[in-house]
């Protein structure tokens, strides 16, 4: 694949040149569209959404000077080949959850979620304030990115099961739907991990080649329809405390474009994140009391099993950090979320259980 | 003050017609520099910073067709007098914290923070996505004003005391800075509350004008130097457990802008309230222990005072409820915030009390 056929496929109603090669850079002139891939089906509630209101915002603040053309999962390339899709130049940009792409390298996972990392403030911390864009950053360098967080699914629910875990020795056996580190981590319980893209999680667990999934939360949950196949549902999971989404532009074609329209696409992609963020957890309550109503059985999982998560996870991350830049991002990412945490209890912790205590 | 004075003092290289007057709309055209003021010193920590922000990200995505001219508290208007001086025409914009504005109308305050009130994130979910934001804008309406969150200190710490607070009796007759309902619930303790602008209370504390205060949090208070008067510090307060911070537009100028330039100014002031979110609790936790450090007591206060500050805060709202819209913005706030804590409470909440639990 060319890494230049940006520019042939790309370029509409004008030239555009890479600011790389040129002393003085050009940048592209008159109304441009840019295709946008996603890892999401186009139906799937909340992380369509984050991509659509990416494109949304900037089409609109640059008055369709840049067209963002969104081709949702399937409709130009899969779910998991946007990766390639991107760097090859065959699409201009992705949104998805990198962990996706920890095949590519492992690094990507901390840009979505790690088993026992960052929720979602703490993900928001580290990356605007504590070095974790610039090492994003540092990981699109390998592979032609630039990579902004533009969507967050807040704290995921430990997801759908067919029988109620009593012990981590239930999931010995147990086919299981849960991507990135944390199926990893899953796998070392004995789980037989598969990762499928969302799209295909309702028809894998209705027909029995997997026993179980995790998919987001209350709201995505229902919508997807899980709680027409099975009613066992845990709220709090260990694998992914606050899942990043990123919007990545292919880097040739990114530093092609005039600073105000990549200023665009930085900002754009920020207020999505926290845009998204917001519609995922005020949905979630309410669509937790349907499913309960429904006859869904709320459960959390037993002290044991979070032990063994906890084990399982650090170890995980014990077997990449082999690798110098996944130990620089872990290293960054835990001294960051160590911090930011303590303050977070401190605050808004001490605040909450005082309001509780006091109204009731 | 002629409110049309804007079309005199901003237009620049173009002219500006108020959309509303027009069956077809005219929108400005050419370069246009917007004069924004501000409720902070030019020096303040977070909050000078978010305004900044807001600016720079609006003139760099328009390659400043749109330039906004950033004059900080003194520099045109003082702090408090920003509100009139947009909703005159005699600036154009203000960043601030509306609760400064609660004499205009009391609704202002859960735009900022209201005492037991929302935290940063139960903030975002409800301005976001239950109401909040279109509850802003009915008070906008009244008041020729088209606003937007645009900033968040997190949950504001309990402050500065020139001796340790034992309890609720120990706020009969003293003198504290505090804006807002909280104030007003204060002094229902007997506190002779002040509001002072965050400019003057370095001073105000030094010179014995007040005996204590509430500023903001480790980090912004840090920097403003109280540890160099007192050393006594609370940190979880009652009064603001996630103050937001507005970027309010004069609506006829609002409404003069093309729909791509309305756009920027919405989506750089949501991602102005994440990124300023953010600074305020990535450098916090550091900043405390840097307090410590240097000999601060850093205390929580005990449960009669909370109790206290609860009765106190219930009594305030209960006030204001005659208002109708006070009561409509309450009735609002108070439903999106009891649904999107229970969420929080059981995923994050309960995840991160395993994630201490399990890794100490």
């Amino acid at each position: 694949m060319d890494r230049r056929s940006f520019l042939r496929t790309s370029a509409l109603g004008g030239t555009a040149a890479a600011a790389s090669t040129l002393a003085a850079p050009a940048y592209a002139q008159g109304k441009r569209t840019l295709t946008l891939v996603t890892t999401w089906g186009r139906g799937l509630a909340g992380v369509h959404d984050s991509a659509q209101r990416c494109a949304d915002s900037i089409t609109a603040m640059t008055d369709g000077q840049l067209t963002i053309d969104l081709k949702a999962a399937g409709e130009l390339v899969g779910a998991f080949e946007v990766f390639d899709a991107v760097t090859s130049g065959q699409a201009d940009m992705y949104h998805g959850a990198d962990y996706y792409f920890v095949g590519q390298h492992p690094g990507y996972a901390f840009f979505t979620s790690v088993p026992f990392g960052m929720t979602a403030q703490e993900l928001a911390n580290w990356y605007y304030q504590d070095g974790g864009h610039e090492l994003h950053d540092e990981l699109g360098q390998i592979f032609g990115l630039k990579s902004f967080l533009a969507g967050n699914t807040g704290a995921q629910a430990g997801g759908w099961f067919k029988k109620e875990i009593t012990g981590p020795e239930d999931f010995n056996g147990l086919k299981f739907r849960m991507p990135g580190l944390g199926g990893k981590a899953l796998g070392k319980l004995g789980a037989s991990v598969q990762n499928l893209p969302g799209g295909e999680v309702y028809q894998a667990l209705a027909s029995g080649a997997i026993d179980g999934t995790e998919w987001i939360g209350p709201w995505a949950d229902e919508k997807a329809g899980f709680q027409e196949i099975t009613k066992t549902y845990y709220t709090a999971g260990f694998h992914e405390p606050g899942a990043g989404l990123s919007l990545a532009t292919n880097r040739e074609v990114f530093e092609s474009l005039s600073p105000a329209h990549q200023k665009v696409i930085e900002i754009a992609s920020g207020e999505a994140h926290q845009h998204n963020l917001s519609q995922f957890l005020a949905n979630n309550g309410a669509a937790l009391q349907r499913l309960q109503a429904s006859g869904v059985k709320i459960l959390e999982f037993p002290d044991s099993v979070w032990d063994a998560f906890g084990k399982a996870s650090m170890e995980v991350h014990a077997e990449n950090m082999g690798d110098e830049l996944y130990k620089k991002i872990y290293d960054s990412a835990m001294t960051s979320m160590k911090s930011s945490s303590a303050w977070l209890n401190k605050s808004s912790g001490a605040y909450t259980a005082q309001r509780d205590r006091v109204l009731g």
